[in-house]
């Protein structure tokens, strides 16, 4: 058996509702460690067809003497809709799961989302704990409370803000990760950078010309515990993303317009934030915000993670601005985006006039 | 136009979520204390074809400046399911809701919690507020912020915790409400006299026996009022029904598996309570808790009130038992019920054995 290692340990501070997010290595193996987080003899794993066949038998090893049962839903973005929750609810039921039971996330974004979103309303609440396997949930999605299933028309358009009970982050998973999905990752490793500057954008810079993008480098480690680090900050300053907590959202405006207007299926999240990320420095720059150098910078960074970066020419653009203004972040009307006004420095702006935002839209299409 | 008459307001303390309970008659055609609910230029009325014939004008005319779209669901418990749920969320993507929204939940309990259970999960929540235009809706189910659906296998299974933005009671409503919505409500009222005991037992009882069934009582805005307060108080000490809420659960666990068996559509909600709360007084007399006189007394306020009052003989009460097994009080596969000491003096027992309970189910049947 492989050898289970402890890498840090930190704690999201939101009162009562605190959490630690831990990272290791094996640590999916790690009784001792995961059954302090359940607080009854029932449990429940929600997890995909993919990760089932990698580490589901090593977590239900962990809960041989609980009443442990399962749900395998379909892999990807475009299952994280009612039907699979109502599978997590038909089983939840079926096998007379109490208001004390735990429902255990195991895998990626799509699959944590759902999971916290079927705990926040099955019996009006049960515990959760997130075990993101994928780097994208790792350094991102499992942290912070946000759940969720998606709209035909919206993404993430259903949800709650529902706190889990412990994110434990085992970095061996990512060795089983497809090198699409790892990719996918680090579109969000690269929203950090931008988020944060300063030596944390130096590092994943640094990193990803020394090939970050291969799955071994040595910086991986620590560049997780720092995105979770932010992230955590973030969550603990603005729980319910009504102030600062919505600069997360860099870049998500347009990817969520694309994801949905593709059916979730044209691109994994985190390629759709890869476009929007560009999308972001490009209409930054167009309102004068940032310089040729700070665009060229953040593009070059998406094009070492080798991730997409421009509009497909076949989309409808029409389409694609009706679908943002469908957006979360919108108030009475007025389109939202965060834009970067210099590496470390985003706000939230609704000045972006109709006009320039459809211009900088075309000027992100491929091509163009 | 009819006048409008404050009768009362009072406040559920639960910090930044507080909100005010206005009682008076009329108010649903009062812009000036509607409109101050209401934060942005969007509402969204959820409600029932029944309800919308009588008050939907009205209430759209309180809002004719402000973008106001309208959700009409068909009447009835079998109706507050996930298919219904997405019917509002449909019409809030559609219309382009923002987060500065508020849904209007006009009706009685199943628009309430449908309305509180979509508004708790639109965009991760959305503000609503509480027109509740039936008896049970005004004395229990509006306040509080339980929202749920029915599960084919169970009552209220899937919910949330939302506390609405105000709760505004028009008690000329009750004036266009059916004899038998009416009736359901009292068994509401009984089950908060037999909470409460004392003064307001006495109060309920002499307003029974002097018609309080006929709704023109000129006792009925004092009880409504005092029932909301009683609710109140139990929420502001337990708002997530964690321990002494419970006891608002006297007669319903019963009753939540005579809804679910029957598909929601053989009883009103409040009919199911009277013949859970019934079953209540009999559990507790056999476990010895009551003696007889207390029994016969609290059968007779239900039959004052001309509310069924025993398990039909027809009624599978295996199948009636496995349901209660699924009910959300129960913990460590333990059947919980709320038994009555005395009037005034209700708690929550884990120690019913299962011979008892089965036996007093077989002496709740009709002619038993």
């Amino acid at each position: 058996m492989a050898k289970v290692k402890l890498y840090q340990q930190m704690q999201v501070n939101l009162a009562e509702k605190s959490y630690p997010i831990i990272i290791g290595q094996n640590i999916l193996a790690d009784s001792k460690l995961l059954r302090q987080f359940v607080f009854s003899k029932q449990v429940m794993i929600v997890t995909n067809d993919t990760v089932a066949a990698l580490y589901l038998e090593v977590l239900q090893k962990v809960f041989a003497d609980y009443q442990c049962n399962v749900v395998v839903l379909e892999e990807g973005e475009s299952f994280k809709n009612q039907q699979n929750i109502n599978k997590i609810y038909d089983a939840l039921v079926q096998e007379q799961h109490h208001r004390d039971t735990t429902l255990i996330a195991l895998g990626g974004g799509v699959i944590g989302d759902m999971t916290g979103f079927a705990a926040s309303t099955y019996q009006r609440g049960v515990r959760f704990i997130q075990l993101p396997t994928t780097l994208l949930a790792q350094v991102d999605a499992a942290i912070g409370g946000k759940t969720a299933i998606n709209h035909p028309q919206g993404k993430n358009m259903i949800g709650t803000f529902y706190q889990p009970g412990a994110v434990v982050i085992d970095l061996a998973c990512l060795a089983t990760l497809p090198e699409r999905e790892y990719r996918a990752g680090l579109a969000e490793i690269i929203k950090y950078a931008i988020l944060e500057g300063g030596d944390f954008f130096s590092l994943v810079s640094t990193a990803l010309k020394k090939g970050l993008a291969i799955k071994q480098s040595a910086d991986l480690p620590a560049i997780i515990s720092a995105c979770c680090r932010i992230k955590a900050s973030f969550v603990q300053h603005d729980e319910y993303d009504q102030g600062s907590r919505v600069l997360l959202n860099l870049g998500h405006t347009l990817a969520h317009a694309l994801e949905a207007q593709s059916n979730y299926q044209r691109w994994l999240h985190g390629e759709a934030v890869a476009i929007g990320l560009y999308f972001a420095a490009l209409l930054s720059y167009h309102c004068q915000l940032i310089d040729k150098g700070t665009l060229n910078l953040i593009d070059n960074l998406l094009a070492l993670a080798e991730l997409p970066r421009r509009i497909p020419k076949d989309f409808d653009l029409t389409m694609l601005s009706q679908l943002m203004s469908n957006d979360k972040k919108n108030r009475q009307n007025k389109l939202h985006f965060v834009l970067i006004k210099d590496l470390g420095d985003c706000y939230l702006s609704d000045e972006v006039s109709n006009k320039v935002f459809k211009s900088v839209l075309h000027y992100a299409v491929e091509g163009a």
